[in-house]
């Protein structure tokens, strides 16, 4: 084991503050990694709070990370010490069940060790996320980043990238699809720029009129203001696919009507209470409501190598590691464009 | 026009009594039917008790009907005097959008006419469904009976059939399929019967414990009570497609998480009230909840074939036209297996 600093929560109502945590030495097919960055997600927060239910404590959150590998076991095969590498949410997985098998490990049917906050069968703790120094992670669970600048908006990628990049993936999003996005933050923000790049005519559904200069700078060629029911009723019938990334209660019912026959909209962000679906707004036109959860390690890879090749990163607010309680007080504001991410050289 | 007989409700609150009512006499491309048999849909009753709006009086339901042609326009191929013939749920739609070139014309983008308390372009009234001794109805949306006998136990596969047909193939089920369907009611026994037909292993999930046996001979290979926690997560996880036919408010995320990872459930009961759904239910296994309305015109056909090839049809209770409204007083208590036909011989 090693000593390594970083930022923990005592319980759910401290707040986050310098600790020191061990973390094991890296075995034959690990690899161990000094962060650079880590990008601040809404997960992070939630959990730090225990507003999921189910935090152990001291938590370190953290699950958009990016470092530069300086150990790397026995058994490692394509890192070497000095590569510039990722860690998203998941660490860890059954590596057995079909879900496994497909490279869906975010699907395990035994469950995915998620970066945080996961029973951690090496030491017997849960795991301790990218709010610290350094990270031991097997190599299955470690990614390429091909990105040579802008390491830090890299980081978001990680998380607010593949949860976005994923399902337009699966629904088959591509040049000539009409694709809408609910919500401009960091999922929404990445939304545009990864459906807009994939060649999609994307656009943005917002209860605030004054972020339509942004949207269109994101890639939005269009957007419309939920607030406004003649926007909606025009709008209404015209897409393929909707990724709702508003994680607040919200009346989705508007959203479903927006979608051709046969559309699906997909629900990324991820409100407490349920949501009222009138059946209706389903049968009308054979519409589909899903879910979507980040991304498998293949599908993670691929999204990071997406983005470096179309030169997409995070829009973000790089911050110092003592700055997390006010970056938490500001995301709950949506007081950030659109992402915060730790500069790890500040701890 | 010519005069014929049937039975109307002359307000939301006023009995079903018998009538007499105009009818248009065949042009060039209609098809005059005597009918034989009229199935009886809860649609019938919700409309004919202005149950969701825009109900105009006097209201005559009724929109599985099976008859015999005796009057077919110069234009009309394929259907001559003698024949058997079905009409379910549309009678007309605009033919010109990509929904009516689909062959969806459920789905037209005009609206399609239905077969009653729809604006009818030749009369200027509203059209009068099955309960009525005649009906004439364009060529294009009328079809085929090729089954000999028990013709009253066809007319529920026009609204009943179809309605379960056609999401059981969109989402294509067949051999090896798991697929579940909620609710033993008139869809839900023809679900058990079609995806049974159709090669998948079914499961029969119902509040009433008493329903086992039904279930069983049915079409379902096993039954599961859906107030019995320990079965329901027996179950979890396990299915490929559920088809959700309760039109009761009821809880649809246990129902959700009997699903596999991208698998879907399907509502094509229509409860009045949104359903609640927990967002947590669709992200983790990525699973779709959508909604499905009855079926096309070549759908329909597909199915009347399918179900003649495979000896298929409702299983029903046989009525007089003047018994229909205690048939409709025993629908809300659910007291029919499971279908209601009216023999018009008795009008």
């Amino acid at each position: 084991m090693f000593a390594c600093v970083g930022f923990a929560a005592a319980s759910a109502t401290a707040p986050l503050a310098r600790t020191t945590l061990q973390r094991r030495d890296p075995g034959p097919t690990d690899v161990r990694i000094d962060i650079l960055y880590c990008g601040v997600c809404h997960s992070d927060l939630h959990t730090a709070r225990d507003e999921w239910g189910g935090t152990v404590y001291p938590c370190i959150p953290g699950h958009e990370i990016v470092g530069r590998v300086v150990e790397a076991g026995a058994e490692v095969r394509g890192f070497k010490p000095g590569d510039i590498v990722g860690v998203g949410c998941l660490v860890d997985s059954c590596r057995a069940c079909s879900a496994c098998a497909e490279g869906l490990e975010q699907y395990c049917e035994n469950g995915f060790v998620g970066t945080y906050n996961s029973p951690d069968t090496h030491t017997g703790g849960v795991t301790y996320g990218g709010y610290t120094k350094a990270i031991v992670v097997d190599q299955a669970f470690v990614l390429k980043i091909r990105a040579t600048d802008n390491l830090a908006a890299v980081a978001p990628l990680l998380c607010a990238g593949i949860t976005t990049y994923s399902p337009l993936r699966h629904w088959r999003v591509g040049r000539g699809s009409k694709v809408g996005v609910v919500g401009l933050g960091g999922l929404g923000h990445m939304g545009l720029k990864l459906a807009h790049a994939m060649g999609a005519e994307v656009t943005l559904f917002t209860t605030s009129a004054n972020k339509a200069d942004d949207a269109r700078r994101l890639g939005a060629a269009h957007v419309v203001v939920t607030r406004d029911p003649d926007a909606m009723t025009r709008a209404s019938g015209g897409f393929d696919f909707i990724l709702d990334t508003v994680a607040a209660d919200h009346d989705v019912n508007p959203l479903l009507n927006l979608l051709k026959r046969d559309g699906t909209m997909v629900q990324v962000g991820a409100p407490e209470k349920p949501l009222a679906v009138a059946p209706f707004s389903l049968i009308f036109k054979r519409r589909n409501f899903a879910g979507s959860l980040i991304g498998g390690l293949p599908e993670t890879q691929e999204m990071l190598d997406f983005c470096a090749e179309h030169g997409i990163t995070a829009d973000i607010e790089l911050i110092r590691m003592e700055q997390i309680n006010d970056a938490y007080a500001r995301m709950l504001k949506s007081d950030v464009k659109y992402r915060f991410v730790i500069d790890m050289a500040s701890l």
